[in-house]
């Protein structure tokens, strides 16, 4: 006798995944009192959007704050809705039982003030005058990312940072939070970040920031909210891609192929799509604009080309001397915007100023995008820097 | 008793030193027939703009073709006029007792068809319309530059090429010229080139022509001669010419030093020049529109985007199995557009191929744009290669 057709299972969604966060929701954080900038200029008043993970515990000092880069933002892990098609873009290493454990850490990440995904910035309305403040926005700076955040932690009553964690500018804020405020830190793990932009990253950067501020639509920073240098931010977006990759990796995944009937057209249409690079980059052209706001990006990569913590403070040991956590940094051998070298260099400065950190270098070819990667080999670093409780040897390659 | 005094002599202008080749002439050579393109499409007519510095022997067999890159032109060598801030692009290069000698070789330059400096190209009249032929040009690739080039030799009843040589796009114009034309080329010199884009190399170019085309002045290709996408042209330019250079080389040019009086402005201000990187790169974009066309810069792009000898003949061998000059292949280690491995290869191929081949990699960190350089380690080897009659050993290092 036959056994009984069984109905196949359903494939579980992939939100309900045992070490998935599974569906979250951004939250507000409104700051009432003044908050004045690094640059001496002063706003009434901001909204952080951030969102949690896990839970506090009863001594408030488990929390991890993840810093965000660029083009990131608060969502870093789980799902806003069932339809989601990605969840947050780090979903990959935090979660119950993931590297970055949920079940012990209490996670915290807010989109950085001047950002655009429901944090006051450029496309914020001001106040005094109900319009968005466009470039009347006070400049922002890696300081006051890291000082918006930390009256987000004291709002939330977190007593003791476990770990600060990010890459690429997320990087930046993570080393920075951890030397203005090394009492509470205790644990700062950076990626594929740098102290410094060289000239080459400056470069790039005000090559999008031109093609922003030179797109008629730009208007001086006035453009209206549904408009905007659309053009010019694709622009940039699509540039600043490439640097994210490799050579390597682009061969990889596009090689020279070519887009099925794309022939010999005359007239403009010569120009038309081509190969399937170029498809993929005008696509991460297009869907930049649908969810960026042109300003916002002129205001971070400011940000970033003016973070220089050896100019700040000195030297770049005198930046480190506060730092009381410990500190593991990671390189990735592919990463030519912020290189390997440049990230050796922060563990051999907090060395030398007599901190316990370790630098470790991934072998990989997918560029400075690395530290987004799936790789057993990231997740098992970062789970032991979490999890154990001596320091391991200085500088090892994977 | 004092010596008498003697008037300082004045310092010898630039273009009468011994090794220059002094003030030169560029010359039209007309092309009367019907040009047909590898595309199929044709032309009634074409001109080629051009230079030449020594004088053609007896045997008519001393012709060196020099190749342009991308933004290069037929001006490779010598003064336009006394008042001149620069020489041609290669003045380091080529001269009477310099590495590619005008006392022994009779040297050819001229500017690609497709080009904006006096040859015919997509700012050129069409004559069916009297308008600017704009994007009703044909493709262009490098075999119609090759091909409009050997129609130039004939017109100079040039027998025999000694030497066909290039860096970039001219290398690739020097390869497929040798494949070509194998009974009249002796020697084959190309440098800093490929035998096929990269995906990247591809990508940047894309982002470049989006930029181009993307702007309102482009008008689909028929903007008028006095107007333009001057600002799509000037971001294309400043990105490509960060490909061109190194990270360590803008590093020791620029670093993060910033501009004298740029301080913490504010409103559309705040996004003016920072650092003095920035600057160059204007100036940089600036200078390049009030010479170059921007549907050039599409076309040529396109036509390099588009070469792939291993596509072309099946194989990379089977490309190269006609040749029957001597090739010299030169990569520079900093060059991570064409980068060594790449140049290394066509050597390579050369070999298997049956050809006499040899490949030297220079250590430079000047980035792609290392062969136009001033070297003395690249002009013994390009004086070498061009005056011994033995080949040398394969691959070196300098």
């Amino acid at each position: 006798m036959p056994e009984l057709a069984q109905a196949p299972s359903a494939p579980l969604p992939r939100h309900l995944a045992a070490d998935d966060v599974g569906i979250v929701q951004a939250k507000d954080f409104h700051y009432p009192g003044v908050f004045t900038f690094a640059s001496g200029q002063a706003i009434e008043g901001f909204t952080l959007r951030y969102e949690t993970y896990g839970s506090l515990n009863a001594t408030r000092d488990n929390a991890v704050l993840v810093c965000h880069a660029l083009s990131g933002d608060h969502h870093c892990a789980g799902w806003h809705s069932e339809r989601d098609a990605k969840p947050g873009w780090w979903n990959n290493l935090i979660g119950p039982g993931k590297a970055v454990d949920t079940r012990r850490f209490f996670v915290i990440c807010a989109n950085v003030l001047g950002g655009c995904q429901g944090s006051t910035g450029p496309s914020s309305t001001d106040p005094v005058t109900g319009e968005p403040y466009g470039v009347n926005f006070p400049p922002v700076s890696i300081r006051d990312m890291v000082d918006s955040q930390k009256l987000l932690l004291d709002h939330l009553e977190v007593a003791g940072v476990y770990a600060v964690i990010g890459g690429s500018m997320g990087g930046m804020t993570a080393l920075l939070f951890a030397i203005e405020h090394p009492r509470i830190v205790r644990r700062v793990l950076a990626m594929a970040t740098t102290t410094r932009e060289s000239a080459q990253a400056i470069a790039f950067n005000e090559v999008g920031r031109q093609a922003i501020m030179q797109d008629p639509a730009w208007h001086q920073g006035t453009y209206p909210r549904d408009g905007g240098p659309r053009v010019g931010l694709a622009i940039a977006r699509m540039m600043a891609h490439i640097t994210y990759l490799s050579d390597a990796s682009l061969d990889r995944k596009f090689g020279r192929r070519t887009i099925q009937g794309s022939g010999a057209a005359g007239g403009s249409a010569a120009f038309d799509l081509k190969f399937e690079v170029e498809s993929w980059l005008r696509h991460q052209g297009q869907s930049f604009i649908n969810r960026f706001d042109a300003n916002s990006y002129l205001y971070i990569t400011r940000a970033l080309d003016q973070f220089d913590l050896a100019y700040a403070y000195g030297s770049l040991e005198q930046a480190f001397a506060p730092v009381q956590a410990e500190a593991l940094v990671v390189g990735f051998t592919s990463d030519w915007l912020f290189p390997p070298e440049q990230n050796r260099a922060i563990a051999l400065a907090l060395l030398r100023a007599g901190k316990r950190a370790s630098y470790a270098e991934l072998a990989t070819d997918l560029g400075h995008d690395s530290f987004l990667l799936e790789s057993d080999a990231l997740y098992t670093l970062v789970r032991g820097f979490l999890e154990r409780n001596e320091t391991y040897v200085f500088d090892f390659a994977i």
